[in-house]
């Protein structure tokens, strides 16, 4: 399934982008004032084969998992979070609840390995927040001491991503972030960072939730143990996953995955979605020209990977919380442009003068 | 009228504000990881006087105007393009219209002073877009041969933005935005630009629409002569309003010293907008306390006069349109920093353990 999907990933449709680019020209204001929303239009229009790309229906889908290293005292929190979280999420409380609400989202979360036995499905499930249990299992193993889980595994975690993408899809989605949850992460997702991008570690790993000097110098020997102990194979995108990454990383990079086989925008939110992005992109050259960058991430090495990947940021609100949260405002950006291909009038249509017209 | 608004502008409460920033702190999220938005709730609670302000219901008000400076070639477009520019935001088929439908904001139009004769009303009401005539005189006089209007019209401009403002609080707002449509309208506002910060016309005279550096060179030397003709006075905003101003500029000012006199949030939009901001900011000290940035505009000055009224823009999407478009964008982050001070559960709610917490 995981090689179907790749082989059905193709490049964008320069055809549909020229018309979208040769609409967005004819359009009542002056050239290109209106600066990104333009580009990102014509973009999705070679995304989706339309000129006037039509994005209305936006999913968040938020991947949680748990990670052995947190046993390095690499968080400043318990791993318990991670279970606590997804029961927020649940509940309707946490802030990617309140950002997909308020950008017209749908939320779905996924457990993808939390830590301990499986959550109660029927307690989490609920008319606003979708839960589906796609347990790999409960958590990695310490990537400091070894590989995050075998290879099969990562093929399951990416798999089960292009599932959950396949299950939105077919409700219909237009447009579809990603977000995580997992206490620890973005240790994993330094480690892939540092592993993909041939950097050091201290070029990638950053303060996480919080954490103090000298709890980022820890980590930083950390990622370079988990390195050191792995040797992941940057051009081998599963090799990486199963040796320092981890489940909802896995997931992410699947629900990536199947977006781009099926033309569908995604927005990718910050570290570790950034880190999963990686992964994905390392499966076929097209990839990451259907990716768009919801935020710039607070957090150190964001930037690096957002270069390796040649995507830009849509906002900087100096966030740095993951959930999905980046991904959703990024969503809601892709939804505007989309109404300024859609909605907006022509100097025509308008029975506006145009630049140095002279008829009038 | 005008006095006695100035006179009701108080201080950002700093209780309100001390309450805000605990409770934010208490959100089920890694302290200050959601950026800008904690800060957004905070100040908004300044000046809303509720520690979880809420913040819903959003109205842009437009405010449309000619300039007699157009006649020296300052802009690409036709004066006519101001007219029919108000027509199409009746019609719907606007960049405006699009984006405040987006982020669900109603819209208002005002003719502050639009060249040629009255308006047809009725033509123009609708039932999405309020359209008010508040038509000071068709056009203002070429500032580059002698002031754009008398003191008693800029007065009357000013106390128009103030009604108008009224009247969408009589209606219910939360916060409020402000945009401008008015062919040349960058050469009145890169004069105000020039007195009031006192830099010379070439630090904040910009393309505009897109002229060409010859149309660029010319236009330096318009903002000078106005400067020169005029002499603003920089500490009688009337003064500089009245001198080298415009009617749609006044307006934006005075909805701004409305929306500060009745604590209501108001999101200042690109250049123009920024420019009227500085008038009012002029009246009273507080004035600059109670604005948001809603963008940082690609035109060039923009940045100096934030730094001046010391606001950050919230996003940079490269846009550069003005009709209120940057507001927009900036309204919907406001509600978005309201619901996460609103609908987000804190630790203990949610029962989420918090950092280094060994509770469990």
């Amino acid at each position: 399934m995981l090689e179907k999907t790749i082989e059905a990933i193709e490049a964008l449709d320069e055809e549909a982008m020229a018309a979208a680019q040769a609409h967005q020209e004819r359009l009542a204001l002056p050239p290109g004032s209106l600066g990104r929303l333009h580009e990102l239009a014509v973009k999705m229009a070679g995304m989706t084969r339309r000129p006037r790309p039509l994005v209305q229906r936006l999913a968040v889908i938020t991947m949680a998992g748990d990670h052995g290293v947190a046993a390095q005292g690499v968080s400043k929190f318990p791993q318990e979070v991670t279970r606590e979280m997804v029961a927020n999420f649940a509940r309707g409380g946490a802030a990617i609840n309140v950002l997909t609400r308020h950008v017209g989202a749908r939320l779905t979360v996924v457990d993808m390995g939390v830590a301990g036995p499986e959550m109660d499905i029927d307690m989490l499930d609920s008319d606003s927040v979708r839960f589906a249990s796609r347990r790999i299992a409960p958590g990695t193993r310490d990537i400091s001491k070894g590989p995050a889980m075998n290879r099969n595994q990562a093929v399951q975690a990416l798999e089960a991503g292009i599932r959950v993408f396949m299950e939105e899809k077919e409700k219909g989605v237009d447009a579809v972030g990603t977000g995580d949850m997992g206490i620890a992460n973005t240790t994993p997702s330094s480690a892939i960072a540092a592993a993909m991008l041939k950097v050091s570690p201290g070029r990638v790993v950053n303060r996480g939730t919080g954490i103090d000097d000298a709890a980022l110098d820890n980590k930083v020997q950390v990622v370079a143990r988990a390195l050191e102990v792995n040797h992941p194979d940057p051009t081998d995108p599963i090799d990486v996953l199963a040796k320092v990454g981890g489940y909802e990383i896995g997931g992410i990079a699947g629900v990536i995955l199947g977006a781009c086989a099926h033309r569908v925008p995604v927005v990718v939110d910050g570290f570790i979605s950034t880190a999963a992005a990686l992964v994905a992109s390392a499966f076929h050259p097209e990839v990451k020209h259907y990716l768009f960058s919801g935020h710039q991430s607070a957090v150190e090495g964001h930037r690096l990977m957002l270069t390796a990947l040649g995507i830009e940021p849509m906002i900087d609100l100096g966030m740095r919380l993951g959930e999905g949260t980046g991904a959703a405002f990024g969503l809601s950006i892709l939804a505007a442009a989309s109404r300024v291909a859609t909605e907006m009038l022509t100097f025509d249509e308008a029975q506006v003068s145009g630049p140095g017209d002279d008829a009038h």
